[in-house]
């Protein structure tokens, strides 16, 4: 530990720092940060009595998720099981670390954000960047060729957090995957189905897919003179162009990659363009695109997926468009990406709250996306057999803050329980009444609960039923005893009725299925 | 990377290890490690190809789910998730990984097992090594002082693996915790109320709860004269008995701990006891024990809690332990423990499989554990605030251990999707129209799939449906479509039926209801 006067000298010195950025109203997140250096600081001089005194949060880029949050976390995902096991889909779970080897060649620059665990002796392991690479293993290591499944877990990424846009180091995935050798466009097109049903049913407002194909970005690539070596990376500065004006896209791939003027101008006409399967059409007879024989077999495919999604009835939605890229390196196909377009629901980004124009929050981002990977378990395979992939991750923590949000902003209360009935009692010494009766609504599969007390005062437990929205009160009495009923309140109305004992089960049942 | 020629003479010794291992007959988890170290070496040769070859496993310790393992683990978690929520259980989650900080001091001589992450920059973390730790954590930074939830996650130990036994590294626990300041004994009876309720609805044959508090121990160790340094040491050992005879627990406390041969009888004699409410009251009235206020404080909470175990009629399989100890550092009161006692559905321990007595596997271990930690919150709260809790957490790994041998065991196969209905067509080109179909059914809600091939044979489409469970199959041909019908066939009797297009949807509802 360090001399006590340094430490105290530190103390000052990051107190200022607190207070400028305070001054400066410098971000929420920001402050944070330097509040918690504050406090760790504090914390080595040794709290008021001696003890060391704790830095109470979670760690950067993480949160608990409360019970109000889980609430709300659990209908999303009903809501996205559902619609995977409607389309056949088994599910399968892997360990949170991976051997390191096992990640490492498959994310391109963003290897440098996978966490590694410490060298403890033994393996050297990182924690899962994603749930596609541990797919890929899990197909090599058990030598499956055919399997629609879906995972959900969580996955981690050393990234800048901005966690009031959903942007966390520990997130949920929701993958859907089809890998086999099957007849074209088919799989692909059934993703497509599944990001139009789970958006649709979540109801976030209006959203668009859009989709594009490895083989046109590089087959347009190459008609446009970019050197095979620089496809890669100048496929990632094209992935900039939901963020980013087309101007600064070809500041950066002239100045920075390289690249000739003329090439990323004929790159800028083709990227602007958007469109169904007439532009797939269009682009087959363009006279350079045609050139390209990748770019043609990409865009027949473009042609037979949408005539799947006709018959899938999605088309009103997806759109063809020629600046999707998609960072991560293992797509070999179809690529595409699900877009809420609706203002307003949409998380408020900081830049928005301070004054930048309206327009910016209205783009609010990916929430979903996936592609093909026709290469990536033979990456894993001993002799290279190739098991072709499709898939789709849902990337639900931007739609868990609008789901918040709209729960914040509607009048109905969540509930965090499911308890259907109190046992209460309104007089004094009917501690042993209420157990027994509880043991019996138990025994039932009624869910009930008391309170821990031995004479708790009526009125509390009648507020405990209006905060916690349990909608009924089974209340016992001497007289209720004496007479074998107990009296049921119906807590909304507060409507008393005196059931007997033998009745009361059928009659909570009753009271409660539609609930 | 070393010299090729030390790499093959290394790959020539592990090869002679890992035969020297089988033909021992080594256990295969012994078996697997070398030849992973062998598959490593060879791999640092480079394969045929010249490409670096993958060592395809998951880390030491951990596995993966497949889609079998998945449904009953899915049939598992809903077991105890609804009894949980029976009990008007709320939940909440946490971060995989805590600032190591956070979990420092919790864990006693466990600690070594935590797994830490790498420093890459920034905070210094861990991951988590249960529920209990972090649920503190979370009640103290945000200052709830009421609350009953429960959580369900994954936890990491660096242990020794022992996997045949349902022992990994990566495992879940599933937490039931009540917090707050509550009437004696009545939420931790509720504790013990849920293990019998989850054990019984699980039908995993006839089990026992031990008790014990945590004060009538250092009472016992008190009045038997073991000095007050010593008491949690001493503590770890008696926690040993289920594991080791007397004998040897005595020999450690004697030549290891450095127990007096006296204090250590007298110890012997106090374990050995088991029993009900009557042994609670014949210990108050024990010379020896009553002279200890903690021990008595113990006891007659023991009583207490017997009461309300009564009323709620779980006293059948509760039994007063005085040899349970648990070995957390955190408990202040009552402590429990769930044991299966039914031979035959334990897995067999590798012991037992090697000649040892039979009775040996009679004894499968405890599935479930918990007790009272009114301290554990204090040490985050910088005030030092107290929140009394009680909780239990059920070890599901070895429930799924047992299930997975019963289903084996079972003639019932396990389904792993839920789909109701295959499209099938009996004739060529009609992809088109079986996607038009399988749209429908979809939109309608029905869980439906198609065999993705323009072509497929009737043969294979029927295969599926029995391989996979799909009770109805859905025929299209010319015929059917120039009726307005569809072919409905049962897999199971193989009857068919004409449907008009416009009854389907109804038909297959109604008869997929009841399944």
């Amino acid at each position: 530990m360090e001399g006590k006067a340094q430490v105290q000298e530190a103390i000052k010195i990051q107190g200022e720092v607190v207070r400028k950025l305070k001054s400066e109203k410098a971000s929420k997140e920001q402050i944070d940060e330097e509040v918690a250096k504050l406090l760790e600081l504090k914390a080595q001089l040794g709290g008021d009595d001696g003890k060391h005194q704790f830095v109470l949060k979670t760690a950067k880029g993480t949160r608990d998720y409360n019970p109000k949050q889980m609430a709300i976390r659990e209908k999303v995902f009903n809501t996205i099981i559902s619609c995977f096991k409607r389309h056949g889909a088994e599910t399968i779970d892997t360990p949170v670390f991976e051997l390191k080897e096992t990640l490492t060649g498959k994310y391109g620059e963003d290897s440098k954000l996978i966490y590694d665990l410490k060298d403890q002796g033994g393996e050297l392991l990182s924690l899962r960047y994603d749930l596609t690479v541990p797919f890929a293993r899990y197909l090599a290591m058990n030598k499956i060729t055919n399997i629609k499944r879906y995972h959900i877990a969580k996955v981690y990424r050393r990234d800048n957090p901005a966690m009031t846009r959903g942007r966390y180091r520990e997130f949920y995935q929701c993958d859907f995957d089809i890998a086999g050798q099957y007849d074209a466009m088919i799989p692909d097109a059934e993703c497509l189905k599944i990001v139009h049903e789970i958006l649709s049913e979540l109801d976030l407002g209006d959203f668009r897919i859009k989709v594009n194909d490895r083989r046109i970005l590089d087959g347009m690539f190459a008609v446009c003179g970019v050197p095979d070596d620089k496809f890669r990376t100048i496929c990632s500065t094209v992935d900039k162009l939901d963020k980013m004006p087309w101007e600064d896209v070809k500041k950066e791939m002239v100045n920075e990659k390289g690249l000739s003027e003329e090439a990323a101008d004929q790159i800028g006409e083709y990227v602007s363009m958007q469109g169904g399967m007439d532009l797939a059409e269009r682009l087959l007879q363009d006279q350079k695109m045609s050139q390209s024989k990748q770019a043609c077999a990409g865009l027949s495919d473009i042609k037979l997926l949408f005539s799947y999604l006709q018959l899938f009835q999605v088309t009103d939605k997806v759109v063809f468009d020629l600046s999707l890229a998609r960072g991560l390196d293992y797509y070999t196909g179809v690529i595409y990406e699900g877009v809420l377009t609706q203002a307003g629901v949409a998380p408020v980004s900081t830049e928005a709250q301070n004054g930048a124009p309206a327009e910016e929050s209205v783009s609010v981002g990916s929430v979903a996306g996936g592609g093909r990977y026709d290469g990536l378990v033979g990456m894993f395979d001993p002799k290279s057999r190739k098991v072709p992939c499709v898939g789709v991750s849902i990337g639900i923590e931007r739609i868990f803050s609008i789901m918040e949000q709209k729960a914040e902003a509607s009048a109905e209360k969540v509930r965090t329980t499911e308890v259907q009935v109190m046992v209460a009692s309104a007089q004094k010494n009917l501690l042993e009444e209420r157990l027994k009766l509880l043991t019996e609504l138990w025994n039932a599969g009624i869910k009930a609960e008391v309170m821990y007390k031995k004479n708790p005062k009526l009125l509390s437990q009648l507020q405990h039923c209006e905060e916690s929205g349990i909608p009924l009160v089974a209340i016992l009495g001497e007289q209720e005893l004496k007479d074998g009923v107990v009296k049921l309140r119906v807590v909304a109305t507060r409507e008393e009725v005196d059931i007997s004992r033998a009745d009361l089960i059928g009659e909570i049942r009753r009271r409660t299925s539609e609930a």
